[in-house]
């Protein structure tokens, strides 16, 4: 049985392709919407949220914009009024059509910011409304948790951090690399299987990364709980150390997530060793030598630097969701309680 | 055998007094700070950081700035430069200790930022460091789970944000009623008992809020887990609704905190309603009639409006985590594996 997530999760390296294709060429006009404007704001919910997660970081780190994520009740609840002629303002949603995000991009544009939408539809009402429109090229996505699109949407913010950094290509040069390198973690799956036997157990499960893979602890939670039926936590390191680092004892499986290189390798590898001494099992999905040598299960993240690693990263885990969803008898395509495009507010 | 902890429950409407007439007189001082300085940045962990996300909101609804949370790690890791002249920083750490935001305060007054320290202890290193620095009434804390520290950094950051905003004194007004309140609450422990009851049945826990209160539901999930040793998750209705649902099931028990009035109540009524229908218990904190009538267990909370209704909403919480720990038979004043002063990185 092939399921609409697998064929999707399969669908990356050709959706990542055509998505960098179709972004790349507009650095310039990216450029001249945000001059002037030191300040971003990120407003998505869900799965667009964890991609927002990895651009609040790579737009601080990459191009030196004060970043943060809207708290879209902010806009829809509280109506704030307050100048954002600072600000660029970027939304993201898959469908385009999530209403609190459609409003809250309205209310930012009122406010004097100007707007970037990034969407997978192109004739939707986020696209519509935008200063400038991102549009993904990962085609329709059927399965309700998604994949492909959540990929093409780190591709997007990636291409606004180039646009918005310094004018140098390393980070245009790693991007392109990153459709091969999920073509490898496609084909290769290792340690994915025995990844999945662990969690099989039905023990408690975290999930931790930080720092410019904090996002994709965030969405390796997410697609766990939404597919799997499970609850899992994602949690940042820091939070994970002030308070529920308590609760880890022998039987919690701990995934936790690393590039292979950059300055959070040492504290997760730190972190899964402490882990481990409290009767955890790690799970390690990327990371160094070190971080690996640390954990009882070992799953191959990509070969690509820290800033483009959350592109890979995901991969494996999503081969692993899928294939758990399945070995628990669940329909991965289609969990229970949820649907493609969640309101929020629904009455 | 009375805890530590529940000690420094029963002083908070003396700490909240003194604190409140403490800083109060410094309005003008930390309005001069913040002149020209539309954004507001809030450096914190844990239970500061739940502390701060009221601060984030109530800047932005009260105070009208743009106020977002830090990530520490863009400073003490990635060493981000940008400039800080348009922003206030606000450093919060009950022991002025902590030393990621010791450093990230360093950093900020470097790019050009001032700074605020929100510290319980006079002669630390973040009030030595900051600009102006709002030293707390809450005297000496022993638990290892901050209660009386916690509601009065909620008190210093409302000070903050009356100091910002509109020049009336309604917000002034009714923070003066909030260590009243907060000793009624203490009096009346009204469904304390029966949410302790509800929780001891052992079943898996989440907690939720939204807007100004979901700074509070972080806040009881935190201590929940770091007290009680089990795993909880905190929740915002938003990041609920859109996939943490989906394991809502007979057996879960669900916290949900609301104030008495405000434009979150509906919304929070209605999500008491559907977890009802999934077969969750649900425990409802403060609301209105609505909100109560769609719960099981009905805790009351404070009468005070919702732009300060956290400083009394905490209180039935803490008071049945206090019971709750001690039921179980376990230390609330020193949970397994915690200090009072977390270091991130230890190494």
């Amino acid at each position: 049985v092939t399921t609409r997530m697998a064929t999707e999760i399969g669908q990356q390296p050709a959706t990542l392709a055509a998505t960098l294709d179709a972004l790349l060429p507009r650095l310039a006009e990216l450029r001249s919407l945000a001059a002037g404007r030191p300040h971003i704001l990120l407003v998505a919910r869900g799965t667009s949220d964890n991609a927002g997660v990895y651009g609040r970081y790579l737009l601080e780190i990459h191009a030196g914009r004060g970043a943060s994520l809207a708290a879209p009740s902010l806009a829809t609840h509280y109506t704030v009024r307050r100048s954002l002629s600072d600000s660029l303002v970027v939304c993201l949603s898959q469908s385009g059509e999530t209403e609190e995000i459609v409003e809250t991009q309205g209310w930012a544009a009122g406010l004097g910011a100007r707007t970037v939408a990034i969407t997978n539809v192109a004739r939707s009402s986020l696209a519509a409304g935008a200063d400038v429109a991102l549009v993904l090229e990962a085609g329709l996505e059927e399965a309700v948790p998604a994949t492909k699109s959540y990929t093409a949407q780190l591709a997007a913010v990636a291409v606004l951090a180039a646009a918005l950094g310094p004018d140098d290509s390393t980070l245009i040069t790693e991007l392109k690399r990153t459709p091969a390198e999920v073509s490898r973690l496609l084909d290769r799956r290792l340690g994915v299987d025995a990844a999945v036997e662990r969690l099989l157990g039905g023990e408690s499960t975290l999930v931790s990364g930080r720092g410019l893979v904090y996002g994709t602890a965030l969405e390796v939670a997410l697609k766990l709980e939404e597919s799997c039926l499970r609850p899992v936590r994602g949690l940042s390191y820091a939070d994970l150390r002030h308070g529920p680092i308590a609760v880890v004892e022998s039987g919690v499986a701990a995934i936790l997530l690393a590039a292979a290189d950059g300055p959070m390798v040492p504290g997760m590898t730190e972190l899964a060793a402490d882990l481990s001494g409290l009767g955890a099992s790690v799970i390690a999905v990327g990371g160094n030598r070190a971080f690996r040598d640390a954990a009882s299960v070992v799953v191959e993240g990509p070969d690509l630097p820290e800033i483009v690693a959350p592109l890979g990263l995901i991969v494996p885990p999503q081969l692993i969701v899928e294939q758990l969803a399945r070995e628990l008898g669940l329909d991965a395509d289609a969990p229970r309680g949820l649907t493609k495009t969640t309101q929020t507010d629904r009455g």
